[in-house]
Protein backbone atom coordinates (compact mmCIF):
# COMPACT_ATOMS: atom_id res chain seq x y z
CA UNK A 1 0.00 0.00 0.00
CA UNK A 2 1.38 3.51 -1.06
CA UNK A 3 0.19 6.80 0.68
CA UNK A 4 0.25 9.01 -2.72
CA UNK A 5 -1.61 12.45 -3.67
CA UNK A 6 -0.35 14.37 -0.07
CA UNK A 7 -2.59 17.83 0.15
CA UNK A 8 -1.77 19.98 3.19
CA UNK A 9 -4.35 22.75 4.34
CA UNK A 10 -4.87 23.83 7.60
CA UNK A 11 -2.41 22.59 9.44
CA UNK A 12 -3.55 18.82 8.15
CA UNK A 13 -1.66 16.59 5.80
CA UNK A 14 -4.34 14.35 3.70
CA UNK A 15 -3.01 11.57 1.88
CA UNK A 16 -4.73 8.96 -0.35
CA UNK A 17 -3.76 5.19 0.03
CA UNK A 18 -5.82 2.34 -2.68
CA UNK A 19 -6.15 -1.56 -0.38
CA UNK A 20 -5.18 -4.39 -2.51
CA UNK A 21 -8.37 -6.80 -2.61
CA UNK A 22 -10.53 -8.42 -5.10
CA UNK A 23 -12.06 -5.08 -5.13
CA UNK A 24 -9.85 -2.45 -4.29
CA UNK A 25 -10.84 -0.37 -1.88
CA UNK A 26 -9.77 3.73 -1.86
CA UNK A 27 -9.43 5.66 1.22
CA UNK A 28 -7.70 8.64 2.55
CA UNK A 29 -5.89 9.34 6.34
CA UNK A 30 -5.56 12.53 7.83
CA UNK A 31 -2.55 13.38 10.15
CA UNK A 32 -1.71 16.72 11.75
CA UNK A 33 1.56 18.48 10.19
CA UNK A 34 3.56 18.16 12.69
CA UNK A 35 2.85 14.80 14.88
CA UNK A 36 2.99 14.58 18.37
CA UNK A 37 4.69 10.84 18.92
CA UNK A 38 2.66 7.46 18.01
CA UNK A 39 -0.75 9.10 17.23
CA UNK A 40 -4.21 7.50 18.18
CA UNK A 41 -6.40 7.03 14.95
CA UNK A 42 -10.20 7.63 14.61
CA UNK A 43 -11.71 5.43 12.03
CA UNK A 44 -14.94 7.44 10.22
CA UNK A 45 -17.45 5.60 8.54
CA UNK A 46 -19.82 7.33 6.14
CA UNK A 47 -23.03 7.26 6.46
CA UNK A 48 -25.54 5.72 2.96
CA UNK A 49 -24.97 7.45 -0.24
CA UNK A 50 -21.92 9.84 1.02
CA UNK A 51 -17.85 8.55 0.59
CA UNK A 52 -14.71 8.64 2.18
CA UNK A 53 -14.27 12.56 0.69
CA UNK A 54 -18.08 13.51 1.96
CA UNK A 55 -17.84 17.51 3.23
CA UNK A 56 -18.99 15.93 6.75
CA UNK A 57 -16.51 13.34 6.44
CA UNK A 58 -13.44 15.83 5.70
CA UNK A 59 -14.55 18.40 8.25
CA UNK A 60 -15.16 15.66 11.52
CA UNK A 61 -11.13 14.80 10.21
CA UNK A 62 -10.51 18.31 10.36
CA UNK A 63 -11.53 18.17 14.40
CA UNK A 64 -10.12 14.93 15.35
CA UNK A 65 -6.98 16.26 13.96
CA UNK A 66 -6.67 19.70 14.63
CA UNK A 67 -8.77 19.55 18.41
CA UNK A 68 -7.52 16.31 19.17
CA UNK A 69 -4.39 15.70 17.90
CA UNK A 70 -5.35 12.38 16.72
CA UNK A 71 -5.17 10.88 13.33
CA UNK A 72 -8.08 10.08 11.23
CA UNK A 73 -9.19 7.79 8.08
CA UNK A 74 -11.64 7.03 5.98
CA UNK A 75 -12.86 4.09 3.57
CA UNK A 76 -15.36 4.27 0.68
CA UNK A 77 -18.19 1.74 1.30
CA UNK A 78 -19.00 -1.07 -1.28
CA UNK A 79 -20.94 0.52 -4.11
CA UNK A 80 -19.83 4.06 -2.46
CA UNK A 81 -17.45 7.16 -3.52
CA UNK A 82 -14.98 5.89 -5.97
CA UNK A 83 -16.24 2.41 -6.20
CA UNK A 84 -18.25 0.10 -8.46
CA UNK A 85 -22.21 1.03 -7.89
CA UNK A 86 -24.20 -0.96 -10.10
CA UNK A 87 -24.76 -3.76 -8.26
CA UNK A 88 -25.10 -1.87 -4.55
CA UNK A 89 -27.79 0.07 -6.39
CA UNK A 90 -29.50 -2.47 -7.62
CA UNK A 91 -29.89 -4.47 -4.09
CA UNK A 92 -30.85 -1.00 -2.76
CA UNK A 93 -33.48 -0.48 -5.06
CA UNK A 94 -34.69 -4.26 -4.33
CA UNK A 95 -34.92 -3.06 -0.57
CA UNK A 96 -37.38 -0.12 -1.62
CA UNK A 97 -39.12 -2.54 -3.73
CA UNK A 98 -39.89 -5.78 -1.71
CA UNK A 99 -43.52 -5.92 -0.99
CA UNK A 100 -42.94 -7.83 2.11
CA UNK A 101 -41.64 -5.25 4.02
CA UNK A 102 -43.39 -2.23 2.10
CA UNK A 103 -45.02 -0.11 5.46
CA UNK A 104 -42.63 -1.14 7.76
CA UNK A 105 -39.60 1.00 9.38
CA UNK A 106 -36.82 2.01 6.87
CA UNK A 107 -34.38 0.81 9.76
CA UNK A 108 -36.20 -2.65 9.49
CA UNK A 109 -36.90 -2.41 5.59
CA UNK A 110 -33.01 -2.05 5.28
CA UNK A 111 -31.45 -4.36 7.64
CA UNK A 112 -30.74 -7.27 5.25
CA UNK A 113 -28.91 -5.07 3.27
CA UNK A 114 -26.92 -3.50 5.47
CA UNK A 115 -26.18 -6.42 6.93
CA UNK A 116 -24.60 -7.42 3.89
CA UNK A 117 -22.84 -4.46 3.31
CA UNK A 118 -21.36 -4.89 7.01
CA UNK A 119 -20.49 -8.27 5.60
CA UNK A 120 -17.98 -7.17 2.93
CA UNK A 121 -16.94 -3.46 4.25
CA UNK A 122 -15.87 -5.25 7.81
CA UNK A 123 -13.01 -7.31 6.88
CA UNK A 124 -12.36 -3.89 4.92
CA UNK A 125 -11.90 -2.34 8.23
CA UNK A 126 -9.46 -4.41 9.35
CA UNK A 127 -7.17 -4.38 6.55
CA UNK A 128 -7.31 -0.73 6.66
CA UNK A 129 -6.77 -0.64 10.44
CA UNK A 130 -3.56 -3.16 9.78
CA UNK A 131 -2.37 -0.72 7.29
CA UNK A 132 -3.04 2.29 9.15
CA UNK A 133 -1.38 0.77 12.11
CA UNK A 134 1.93 0.90 10.39
CA UNK A 135 1.99 3.99 8.98
CA UNK A 136 4.82 6.05 10.67
CA UNK A 137 3.68 7.83 13.59
CA UNK A 138 0.10 6.14 13.56
CA UNK A 139 0.01 4.03 17.20
CA UNK A 140 -3.14 3.77 18.27
CA UNK A 141 -5.24 3.61 20.52
CA UNK A 142 -8.08 3.48 17.91
CA UNK A 143 -11.45 4.94 18.00
CA UNK A 144 -14.61 4.73 15.46
CA UNK A 145 -17.91 6.55 14.41
CA UNK A 146 -19.93 5.84 12.31
CA UNK A 147 -23.98 6.85 12.24
CA UNK A 148 -26.67 5.11 10.31
CA UNK A 149 -25.06 2.78 7.35
CA UNK A 150 -21.37 3.67 9.38
CA UNK A 151 -23.31 2.53 12.47
CA UNK A 152 -24.40 -1.13 10.31
CA UNK A 153 -20.74 -1.47 9.41
CA UNK A 154 -19.72 -0.79 12.53
CA UNK A 155 -21.23 -2.09 15.44
CA UNK A 156 -20.19 -5.47 13.83
CA UNK A 157 -16.72 -4.54 13.36
CA UNK A 158 -15.97 -3.47 16.74
CA UNK A 159 -17.06 -6.62 18.09
CA UNK A 160 -14.99 -8.54 16.13
CA UNK A 161 -12.15 -5.91 16.20
CA UNK A 162 -10.48 -6.13 20.06
CA UNK A 163 -7.90 -3.04 18.48
CA UNK A 164 -10.81 -0.64 18.31
CA UNK A 165 -11.43 0.48 22.40
CA UNK A 166 -13.78 3.53 21.83
CA UNK A 167 -17.23 3.41 18.82
CA UNK A 168 -19.54 6.17 18.50
CA UNK A 169 -22.91 4.93 17.05
CA UNK A 170 -26.15 6.58 16.39
CA UNK A 171 -28.90 6.77 14.19
CA UNK A 172 -29.96 3.14 13.81
CA UNK A 173 -31.96 0.10 15.25
CA UNK A 174 -33.36 -3.15 15.10
CA UNK A 175 -33.45 -6.96 15.68
CA UNK A 176 -30.00 -7.32 13.91
CA UNK A 177 -27.68 -4.61 15.20
CA UNK A 178 -29.36 -4.77 19.16
CA UNK A 179 -27.97 -8.97 18.89
CA UNK A 180 -24.23 -7.75 17.83
CA UNK A 181 -24.51 -4.48 20.24
CA UNK A 182 -24.88 -6.76 23.25
CA UNK A 183 -21.18 -8.37 22.68
CA UNK A 184 -19.82 -4.50 22.57
CA UNK A 185 -18.24 -3.72 25.61
CA UNK A 186 -16.28 -0.64 24.69
CA UNK A 187 -17.42 2.89 25.83
CA UNK A 188 -20.32 4.00 23.63
CA UNK A 189 -21.18 7.45 22.70
CA UNK A 190 -25.18 7.00 21.10
CA UNK A 191 -26.28 8.96 19.21
CA UNK A 192 -30.49 9.09 18.06
CA UNK A 193 -32.47 11.70 16.24
CA UNK A 194 -35.96 11.90 18.50
CA UNK A 195 -37.79 12.41 15.52
CA UNK A 196 -36.08 10.14 13.37
CA UNK A 197 -38.10 9.30 10.24
CA UNK A 198 -36.17 6.44 9.27
CA UNK A 199 -35.63 4.58 12.74
CA UNK A 200 -38.45 4.36 15.24
CA UNK A 201 -37.78 6.06 18.56
CA UNK A 202 -38.32 3.02 20.73
CA UNK A 203 -35.78 0.66 18.02
CA UNK A 204 -33.14 3.85 19.07
CA UNK A 205 -33.47 3.35 22.49
CA UNK A 206 -33.92 0.07 22.77
CA UNK A 207 -30.33 -0.81 20.83
CA UNK A 208 -29.19 2.08 23.53
CA UNK A 209 -30.27 -0.25 26.14
CA UNK A 210 -28.55 -3.26 24.18
CA UNK A 211 -24.81 -1.95 24.36
CA UNK A 212 -22.99 -4.36 26.81
CA UNK A 213 -20.93 -1.29 27.76
CA UNK A 214 -20.49 -0.37 31.40
CA UNK A 215 -19.45 3.38 29.67
CA UNK A 216 -22.21 4.16 27.54
CA UNK A 217 -24.13 7.54 26.76
CA UNK A 218 -26.91 8.35 25.37
CA UNK A 219 -27.02 11.63 23.74
CA UNK A 220 -30.84 12.11 21.90
CA UNK A 221 -31.87 15.72 20.01
CA UNK A 222 -34.85 17.01 18.30
CA UNK A 223 -35.54 16.64 14.55
CA UNK A 224 -35.25 14.17 11.78
CA UNK A 225 -32.20 11.72 10.93
CA UNK A 226 -30.39 14.08 9.63
CA UNK A 227 -30.49 16.87 11.66
CA UNK A 228 -28.48 16.33 14.50
CA UNK A 229 -26.88 19.18 15.72
CA UNK A 230 -23.23 20.35 14.83
CA UNK A 231 -22.61 20.21 18.46
CA UNK A 232 -22.61 16.34 18.63
CA UNK A 233 -19.48 16.47 16.62
CA UNK A 234 -17.50 18.52 19.46
CA UNK A 235 -18.93 16.23 21.96
CA UNK A 236 -17.36 12.92 19.80
CA UNK A 237 -13.86 15.21 19.93
CA UNK A 238 -14.27 15.23 23.71
CA UNK A 239 -15.59 10.97 23.95
CA UNK A 240 -12.54 10.02 21.89
CA UNK A 241 -9.84 12.52 24.09
CA UNK A 242 -10.85 11.06 26.83
CA UNK A 243 -10.88 7.41 25.97
CA UNK A 244 -7.99 7.57 23.53
CA UNK A 245 -5.55 9.64 25.14
CA UNK A 246 -3.25 7.96 27.06
CA UNK B 1 -27.89 43.16 51.04
CA UNK B 2 -23.99 43.19 51.58
CA UNK B 3 -21.57 40.42 50.22
CA UNK B 4 -19.29 39.64 52.76
CA UNK B 5 -16.67 36.71 53.85
CA UNK B 6 -14.65 37.01 50.87
CA UNK B 7 -12.26 34.36 49.92
CA UNK B 8 -9.94 34.08 47.32
CA UNK B 9 -9.15 30.51 46.44
CA UNK B 10 -7.57 29.67 42.76
CA UNK B 11 -8.18 31.97 41.19
CA UNK B 12 -11.83 32.21 42.58
CA UNK B 13 -13.59 35.04 44.39
CA UNK B 14 -16.20 33.34 46.64
CA UNK B 15 -17.97 36.07 48.62
CA UNK B 16 -21.53 34.94 50.86
CA UNK B 17 -25.18 36.97 50.83
CA UNK B 18 -28.19 36.97 53.14
CA UNK B 19 -31.40 37.69 51.08
CA UNK B 20 -33.98 39.63 53.03
CA UNK B 21 -37.22 37.98 53.64
CA UNK B 22 -39.45 36.80 56.24
CA UNK B 23 -37.01 33.86 56.69
CA UNK B 24 -33.92 34.81 55.28
CA UNK B 25 -32.34 32.95 52.26
CA UNK B 26 -28.40 32.38 52.78
CA UNK B 27 -26.01 32.67 49.41
CA UNK B 28 -22.79 32.44 47.94
CA UNK B 29 -21.67 33.71 44.54
CA UNK B 30 -18.30 32.97 43.22
CA UNK B 31 -16.32 35.53 40.17
CA UNK B 32 -13.34 35.04 38.76
CA UNK B 33 -10.34 36.70 40.53
CA UNK B 34 -9.57 39.06 37.10
CA UNK B 35 -13.03 39.14 35.44
CA UNK B 36 -13.23 40.38 32.02
CA UNK B 37 -16.55 42.68 31.44
CA UNK B 38 -20.19 42.16 32.61
CA UNK B 39 -20.14 37.97 33.27
CA UNK B 40 -22.97 35.81 32.51
CA UNK B 41 -24.27 33.99 35.46
CA UNK B 42 -24.56 30.65 36.38
CA UNK B 43 -27.38 29.90 39.47
CA UNK B 44 -26.96 26.36 40.82
CA UNK B 45 -30.01 24.97 42.81
CA UNK B 46 -28.36 22.05 45.01
CA UNK B 47 -29.85 18.58 45.33
CA UNK B 48 -32.56 16.93 48.35
CA UNK B 49 -30.10 17.02 51.23
CA UNK B 50 -27.14 19.50 49.97
CA UNK B 51 -26.77 22.90 50.49
CA UNK B 52 -25.04 25.95 48.25
CA UNK B 53 -21.76 24.56 49.76
CA UNK B 54 -21.92 21.26 49.00
CA UNK B 55 -18.68 19.98 47.67
CA UNK B 56 -20.62 19.05 44.46
CA UNK B 57 -21.79 22.30 44.12
CA UNK B 58 -18.45 24.44 44.92
CA UNK B 59 -17.02 21.99 42.48
CA UNK B 60 -19.64 23.10 40.03
CA UNK B 61 -19.38 26.72 40.38
CA UNK B 62 -15.75 26.22 40.18
CA UNK B 63 -15.56 24.78 36.29
CA UNK B 64 -18.45 27.61 35.57
CA UNK B 65 -15.78 30.27 36.73
CA UNK B 66 -12.34 28.67 35.81
CA UNK B 67 -13.35 27.09 32.36
CA UNK B 68 -16.51 29.20 30.92
CA UNK B 69 -15.29 33.11 32.89
CA UNK B 70 -18.49 32.99 34.38
CA UNK B 71 -20.21 33.84 37.42
CA UNK B 72 -21.82 31.40 39.59
CA UNK B 73 -24.43 31.25 42.46
CA UNK B 74 -26.01 29.32 44.81
CA UNK B 75 -28.57 29.52 47.51
CA UNK B 76 -29.47 26.84 50.39
CA UNK B 77 -33.19 25.28 49.68
CA UNK B 78 -36.19 25.75 51.90
CA UNK B 79 -35.11 23.37 55.12
CA UNK B 80 -31.01 22.87 53.83
CA UNK B 81 -27.56 24.00 55.06
CA UNK B 82 -27.94 26.79 57.30
CA UNK B 83 -32.00 27.65 57.20
CA UNK B 84 -33.98 26.33 59.74
CA UNK B 85 -35.36 22.25 58.93
CA UNK B 86 -37.27 21.44 61.32
CA UNK B 87 -40.77 22.08 59.04
CA UNK B 88 -39.24 20.44 56.16
CA UNK B 89 -37.83 17.51 58.23
CA UNK B 90 -41.05 16.82 59.06
CA UNK B 91 -42.92 17.23 55.72
CA UNK B 92 -40.44 15.17 54.28
CA UNK B 93 -41.17 12.33 57.03
CA UNK B 94 -44.79 12.82 55.84
CA UNK B 95 -43.68 11.52 52.52
CA UNK B 96 -42.39 8.37 53.71
CA UNK B 97 -45.27 7.71 55.98
CA UNK B 98 -48.22 8.70 53.40
CA UNK B 99 -49.86 5.41 53.08
CA UNK B 100 -51.60 6.38 49.64
CA UNK B 101 -48.10 6.67 48.25
CA UNK B 102 -46.67 3.79 49.25
CA UNK B 103 -45.17 1.45 47.05
CA UNK B 104 -45.26 4.30 44.40
CA UNK B 105 -42.03 5.27 42.52
CA UNK B 106 -40.16 8.09 44.88
CA UNK B 107 -40.69 11.03 42.01
CA UNK B 108 -44.34 10.37 42.55
CA UNK B 109 -44.34 10.05 46.09
CA UNK B 110 -42.55 13.42 46.85
CA UNK B 111 -44.22 15.30 43.90
CA UNK B 112 -46.32 17.16 46.35
CA UNK B 113 -43.00 18.30 48.75
CA UNK B 114 -41.18 19.33 45.97
CA UNK B 115 -44.11 21.58 44.65
CA UNK B 116 -44.25 23.36 48.12
CA UNK B 117 -40.29 23.81 48.58
CA UNK B 118 -40.44 24.84 44.90
CA UNK B 119 -43.30 27.64 45.60
CA UNK B 120 -41.55 28.98 48.28
CA UNK B 121 -37.50 28.59 46.73
CA UNK B 122 -38.87 30.44 43.09
CA UNK B 123 -39.58 33.86 44.63
CA UNK B 124 -36.36 33.61 46.73
CA UNK B 125 -34.32 32.43 43.31
CA UNK B 126 -36.33 35.53 41.55
CA UNK B 127 -34.97 38.12 44.82
CA UNK B 128 -31.53 36.04 44.52
CA UNK B 129 -31.54 37.20 40.60
CA UNK B 130 -32.06 41.06 41.59
CA UNK B 131 -29.59 40.84 43.78
CA UNK B 132 -26.87 39.46 41.62
CA UNK B 133 -27.55 41.71 38.47
CA UNK B 134 -26.64 44.36 40.61
CA UNK B 135 -23.47 42.98 41.67
CA UNK B 136 -20.76 45.21 40.17
CA UNK B 137 -19.01 42.98 37.04
CA UNK B 138 -22.22 40.73 36.83
CA UNK B 139 -24.37 41.12 33.70
CA UNK B 140 -26.03 38.21 32.38
CA UNK B 141 -27.19 36.36 30.46
CA UNK B 142 -28.35 34.28 33.06
CA UNK B 143 -28.11 29.60 33.12
CA UNK B 144 -29.45 27.66 35.36
CA UNK B 145 -28.43 24.27 36.27
CA UNK B 146 -30.70 21.96 38.72
CA UNK B 147 -31.19 18.19 39.23
CA UNK B 148 -33.67 16.41 41.26
CA UNK B 149 -34.87 18.51 43.73
CA UNK B 150 -32.70 21.49 41.88
CA UNK B 151 -35.28 20.77 38.99
CA UNK B 152 -38.04 20.70 40.73
CA UNK B 153 -37.35 23.79 41.78
CA UNK B 154 -35.89 25.37 38.37
CA UNK B 155 -38.69 24.09 36.35
CA UNK B 156 -41.31 26.65 37.30
CA UNK B 157 -38.64 29.17 37.82
CA UNK B 158 -37.46 28.79 34.24
CA UNK B 159 -41.26 29.49 33.24
CA UNK B 160 -41.83 32.39 35.49
CA UNK B 161 -38.50 33.91 35.14
CA UNK B 162 -37.69 35.28 31.76
CA UNK B 163 -34.11 36.23 32.55
CA UNK B 164 -33.33 32.69 32.54
CA UNK B 165 -31.85 31.89 28.34
CA UNK B 166 -30.80 28.20 29.07
CA UNK B 167 -30.76 25.20 31.74
CA UNK B 168 -29.89 22.12 32.34
CA UNK B 169 -32.08 19.68 34.31
CA UNK B 170 -32.14 16.10 35.18
CA UNK B 171 -33.19 13.24 37.11
CA UNK B 172 -36.74 14.30 37.61
CA UNK B 173 -40.19 13.08 36.09
CA UNK B 174 -43.92 12.75 36.65
CA UNK B 175 -47.29 14.68 35.67
CA UNK B 176 -46.55 17.81 38.02
CA UNK B 177 -43.30 18.69 36.42
CA UNK B 178 -43.68 17.47 32.91
CA UNK B 179 -46.78 20.35 32.45
CA UNK B 180 -44.67 22.43 33.67
CA UNK B 181 -41.95 21.58 31.23
CA UNK B 182 -44.04 22.30 27.82
CA UNK B 183 -44.58 26.23 28.79
CA UNK B 184 -40.30 26.08 28.83
CA UNK B 185 -38.62 27.09 25.44
CA UNK B 186 -35.20 28.44 26.06
CA UNK B 187 -32.56 25.90 25.43
CA UNK B 188 -32.43 22.62 27.78
CA UNK B 189 -30.10 19.75 28.46
CA UNK B 190 -31.50 17.01 30.22
CA UNK B 191 -29.24 14.11 31.79
CA UNK B 192 -31.07 11.02 32.60
CA UNK B 193 -30.07 7.97 34.86
CA UNK B 194 -30.61 4.92 32.91
CA UNK B 195 -30.70 3.45 35.79
CA UNK B 196 -32.48 5.75 37.81
CA UNK B 197 -33.75 3.88 41.16
CA UNK B 198 -35.70 6.97 42.00
CA UNK B 199 -37.59 7.98 38.62
CA UNK B 200 -38.48 5.43 36.44
CA UNK B 201 -37.03 5.75 32.86
CA UNK B 202 -40.69 6.16 31.21
CA UNK B 203 -41.03 9.44 33.23
CA UNK B 204 -37.79 10.71 32.79
CA UNK B 205 -37.82 10.27 29.02
CA UNK B 206 -41.76 11.28 29.10
CA UNK B 207 -40.47 14.91 30.77
CA UNK B 208 -37.11 15.23 28.11
CA UNK B 209 -40.42 14.72 25.38
CA UNK B 210 -42.49 17.36 26.92
CA UNK B 211 -40.10 20.18 26.93
CA UNK B 212 -41.27 23.01 24.45
CA UNK B 213 -37.71 24.16 23.73
CA UNK B 214 -36.80 23.43 19.77
CA UNK B 215 -33.21 22.71 21.40
CA UNK B 216 -33.24 20.14 23.72
CA UNK B 217 -30.35 17.56 24.06
CA UNK B 218 -31.03 14.15 26.49
CA UNK B 219 -28.14 13.00 27.99
CA UNK B 220 -28.66 9.15 29.53
CA UNK B 221 -26.23 6.98 31.33
CA UNK B 222 -26.28 3.72 33.03
CA UNK B 223 -26.49 3.92 36.64
CA UNK B 224 -28.45 4.96 39.49
CA UNK B 225 -29.41 8.22 41.13
CA UNK B 226 -26.01 9.58 42.23
CA UNK B 227 -23.88 8.29 39.46
CA UNK B 228 -23.99 10.50 36.84
CA UNK B 229 -20.71 10.48 35.34
CA UNK B 230 -18.51 13.43 35.81
CA UNK B 231 -17.53 14.04 32.17
CA UNK B 232 -21.74 15.52 32.51
CA UNK B 233 -20.09 18.60 34.18
CA UNK B 234 -18.05 19.39 31.67
CA UNK B 235 -20.54 19.00 29.11
CA UNK B 236 -22.97 21.20 30.98
CA UNK B 237 -19.76 24.05 30.75
CA UNK B 238 -19.91 23.36 27.08
CA UNK B 239 -23.41 24.22 27.05
CA UNK B 240 -23.58 26.81 29.43
CA UNK B 241 -20.45 28.16 26.72
CA UNK B 242 -22.83 27.78 23.40
CA UNK B 243 -25.64 29.87 25.24
CA UNK B 244 -24.67 32.34 27.95
CA UNK B 245 -21.09 34.05 25.94
CA UNK B 246 -22.30 36.98 23.38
Amino acid sequence: VQLTDLTVHDGIVQRRFTLDAAEPVPGVVWTPVEPAGDLPLVLIAHGGGAHKLHPGVAARATCYVTECGFAAAAIDAPGHGDRPSAVWRDRWAAVLADPATEGQPMSVRIAPYHARLAAQAVPEWQAALDMLLAVDGIGGPVGFWGLSQGAAIGIPLVVSEPRIVAAVFGLIGGPDVLETATRITVPVEFDLQWDDELVPREDGLALFDAFGSADKSLHANPGSHVDMPRFEVESSVRFFGRHLRG
